[in-house]
């Protein structure tokens, strides 16, 4: 189930990514290329950082088909997958939940002491939603939206503190990850009523 | 002969890297760290991906000095290497084939699946020119022109297929990196009648 | 003694990453996570170079304490901060100083030949640095502001050359750290005196 569940989380990555660079007006391959960059960027820089060689992501091949894939096909259908905008958040949300609590159990696993456990799995989750808007010349969100950074960091604490605690660790990564998207998701409920223009509201 | 194409591809990145940053208005400092950056840094994304420390790039002093030497020259001559800008972005595309076939030799010579090698070796032909871009804040190249990430994507795939037949690897390098050369200078020839402004059409 | 210098440095990274965050009108997570990653992305990039794993910053808490507790307190009381431009360029040129010295240093004492290790010095002192003008989507102040590079440079050379000579690495790397000092400190008096428009002066 948590493998179906991340592959759900490269492919929110993906569309997000892929929905952004049509919105600049890449062609298909580029927009193929930041959907690859976006889901699998948080990954790489994981394995980097913990000297996990070659990096998961460019090894495993379902991860590369479901991301470029899912590129292609926002690339294909993006006026129906712009009308999914929220779905895409709120998948988004998904895949920032599974992939901070993964990368802080990873880092955890490899010997990381908690808080540097906790900051590979931030990175995990962020890293590639940052690459994503620096290749596309944006702030990325994570510094401009405040309830995302704490979000993840909310997420791995939960996930080191459960390892602390002996607590069994998939029960305590579902809870981190349940928790991070239902932060991001009520930022994004109390976002639609902000008094931002909601035509300046984009992804 | 490899190695002194391979220098050719150094010069020609560090060249494309320079004249940017001349560009950009950048000072003599500014125009060799840029040089340097865009010459080295696919290798060096390279080998941080594969595990190879320290950097080949780093530790190879004809690499430094190639790089360095050909950033000066541009500050120094621009006036005239402008005029040679077609020359640069030919030589841009030798670099692009030679980094791309080496860079997946690499990864497959060090057990990396295809499908993972194809991409190591795309990131070491793309990377150093995506930093130059990041740097001066534009969009990478290998988002806005398809050909670019096509013509790398097919010079790898030729190399880690002649690898999965037992092909001799220095023939089959030397045709993925000719498809790789051939497919971007036929885009540039394109390019050239495209209905694009051509004073927009800058490097 | 060098410890206490090394945390000087790095709350002044982190000052300066969370006042260019302040003046981008990031909120106080951005600021944070700006002040983290200018004052520990050059060590970290050090350290993948140098496989270094996981890398030094992220497991040494002190450093995350002062570098995340500098960004709060610039965000809490940055009317103050502001004021306190000079002092934070000072500071700066201080923590420049002593990363070079250091990643050179470190790079020397893993096995990395001298030229190697001057690029690996110069890449801790001024990636992190590089990484907050990125992420606000400014060219990097190395790329403009030429006696940046060159400072960096001639601390690194200091440092390979005492190595290279057999000298005692104490004195030798507070001698590069003092030469990139002034030669920064040199600068910004003489930018205060040089005719650009006071008000572009920014950090």
């Amino acid at each position: 189930m948590l493998t179906a569940l991340e592959l759900i989380g490269i492919a929110a990555f993906a569309a997000s990514g892929a929905l952004a660079a049509v919105r600049s007006r890449l062609d298909v391959f580029g927009v193929i290329v930041l959907a690859l960059t976006t889901a699998l960027g948080g990954g790489t820089i994981r394995d980097v950082l913990l000297d996990v060689t070659p990096p998961t992501a460019l090894v495993t091949w379902p991860y590369l088909a479901v991301a470029g894939g899912t590129g292609l096909l926002v690339f294909l259908f993006h006026p129906t997958v712009a009308k999914l905008r929220r779905s895409v958040l709120v998948l988004d949300a998904v895949g920032l939940g599974l992939f901070v609590t993964g990368g802080t159990n990873t880092a955890l696993a490899l010997g990381a002491p908690p808080y540097a456990a906790c900051l590979v799995g931030m990175t995990t989750g962020i890293g590639g939603g940052a690459l994503r808007d620096v290749l596309l010349r944006e702030i990325p969100l994570v510094l401009r939206r405040e309830i995302y950074a704490v979000a993840a960091l909310a997420g791995a604490v939960i996930v080191a503190l459960g390892d602390h605690l002996g607590f069994p660790p998939e029960p305590v990564a579902v809870t981190g990850s349940v928790v991070i998207m239902g932060l991001r998701i009520l930022a994004l409920w109390r976002g639609w009523n902000a008094p931002t223009a909601p035509k300046l509201d984009g992804v």
